[in-house]
């Protein structure tokens, strides 16, 4: 398999909205990046493992739980590639979920899967290391400073991807995206800081699936500020990095993994009318959310661009437990 | 939702091989079709509701059993058109199947199911239209002969795209395909034999997932002259049809729905090797075929291009099994 083949040009278009019609509603579909069940971690995924090979390393350490789409398609893609890989599990996060198609997959995938406590996990990654060492091997940690700049980064390219398909519409008004490792919303804004066009560009929006509002707004702008320290690169100033970072947490319905029957039957809803599915822990949340943002906001008339971040494989875990 | 938004020229790329790695394997990620989980019924399911609009009927009476992929996008489609829907369900085909994703959607789509055995598919279909046609509605049936002409032309287009495409790989050798209701692969046949260059296309090879050989190819037969028929158009000699219908019945693996353990195992190997998932029921099936068609005949240093046709849902009944 080439690692080139598993990410690609995603398509863009009009969709019928679930609650409130006094905007038109889009959606970017990178559910269907063509490798293991698509989503905006296939594009993260592919960034890591080609810095994983760039920095001469030879074993991938992941992190995640058992509902993670990020630990699915890094546990896949390293399959695929013949990569050795770990897998630390929180078993924190779980919260109670028995049977999640994901973290099945990680073990079909042949990670090695760590279980531990948040409160251990970097003792736990530690020892990992060693193990990886003494076996000869070079470990790379996914939330390392590099892997993390590398997540946080792989969305710039897409901002300007989403500015170019745009046109074809007349533009938008906003971009919407799930924020949950906070990730994918640094990149949108560190595309549009470094756009020419920063100025008239869409404001993007994240709406949080796990984080309270200071921790999430803490979290990005480390991303944001750490991608131009990493790279040394001239910072914007610390003004226009917050102009641009607005996270909504009036959604987040309790944290991570809780939802409503709103929420819920999104997920169905969505494949109903417009047969895309949606899940309740991240896209369903943040779909929820930004329909009642633009409401609760009195936001009508505009061009509203949701970017569908995948987790396939999550609407068959509510399918099974329906 | 708009009927254009359900389909798209999906991606083709080179894929590692699950068992013989002689000739250099490519993959059509017809799967990827962005509505309802893909594949080549939502090409199919696009044009039938194109041809009910445009033929004035409002009722869509589709046909299948509970893991057809068929039933669940037209399901699917009339539900976010706001369409009346029937689904002759036709239980002889279930084979002891208890649980189907498909199945459960169509119910969630809220189409109007009705379970019949074989024999009583006409009678059933009749006693339907009579009840849609008391209530004011017209209905359409699309296995009728203009549906069927539907479904097996659907496809004609597709071997175009293939061709274009198929430049950037310096051309194919091999297009392979699942031939369960032949529709797909009578389509590309339909597509090669009106194609400018016919004598220089790829040979179009059918596995079949269901039917023994003499009913397969009858019914490509059917396919193939009742385009030609229905449209008036002059057909080509019955010797240079012949030529075209490729299609091998040599690893049904006992028919329908059955499968080995080389199938069972391709279905996530494929996941395991590049990311994609197969089903054991068609596209499982197919792979297999196909891969083993070219160790037994032979065939080594060509360019093969399969078609995956989709069927997601049915990956999730395999993990739900295992």
């Amino acid at each position: 398999m080439k690692l080139e083949n598993t990410t690609f040009k995603t398509p863009i278009h009009e969709i019928s909205s679930l609650f409130y019609n006094e905007n038109t509603m889009y959606m970017k579909r990178d559910d269907l990046q063509p490798f293991s069940f698509g989503g905006n971690k296939v594009r993260i995924a592919r960034r890591i493992l080609e810095d994983m090979y760039a920095s001469g390393c030879d074993t991938l350490i992941t992190y995640g739980n058992k509902r993670s789409n990020l630990c699915r398609v890094t546990t896949n893609m390293c399959a695929a590639l013949g990569v050795k890989c770990y897998m630390i599990s929180v078993t924190d996060d779980d919260h109670g979920v028995k049977k999640a198609f994901n973290g099945e997959m990680a073990h079909l995938f042949k990670a090695e899967v760590v279980e531990c406590a948040k409160a251990d996990v970097d003792a736990t990654v530690a020892k990992v290391k060693e193990t990886v060492i003494a076996n000869g091997g070079k470990p790379y940690y996914i939330n390392e400073a590099k892997g993390v700049v590398n997540q946080a980064s792989t969305y710039i390219n897409v901002y300007s991807e989403i500015i170019e398909q745009s046109k074809e519409f007349g533009g938008f008004d906003y971009i919407f995206c799930a924020s949950g490792s906070g990730t994918t919303q640094a990149g949108l804004i560190l595309g549009k800081l470094m756009h020419p066009d920063c100025e008239n560009g869409p404001k993007i929006v994240g709406i949080s699936t796990a984080r309270v509002y200071e921790r999430g707004v803490m979290k990005l702008n480390e991303h944001i500020n750490g991608y131009f320290d990493f790279n040394g690169k001239e910072k914007p100033s610390n003004d226009k990095i917050s102009a641009e970072i607005n996270l909504s947490t009036d959604y987040l319905c309790g944290g991570y993994t809780f939802f409503d029957d709103d929420i819920k039957n999104a997920c169905t809803d969505m494949l109903i009318k417009n047969g895309i599915e949606l899940d309740p822990t991240y896209t369903g949340k943040a779909y929820v959310g930004c329909e009642k943002y633009l409401r609760d906001n009195g936001i009508k008339g505009k061009k509203v661009l949701f970017i569908h971040t995948g987790g396939l494989p999550l609407f068959f875990d509510l399918m099974n437990e329906n």
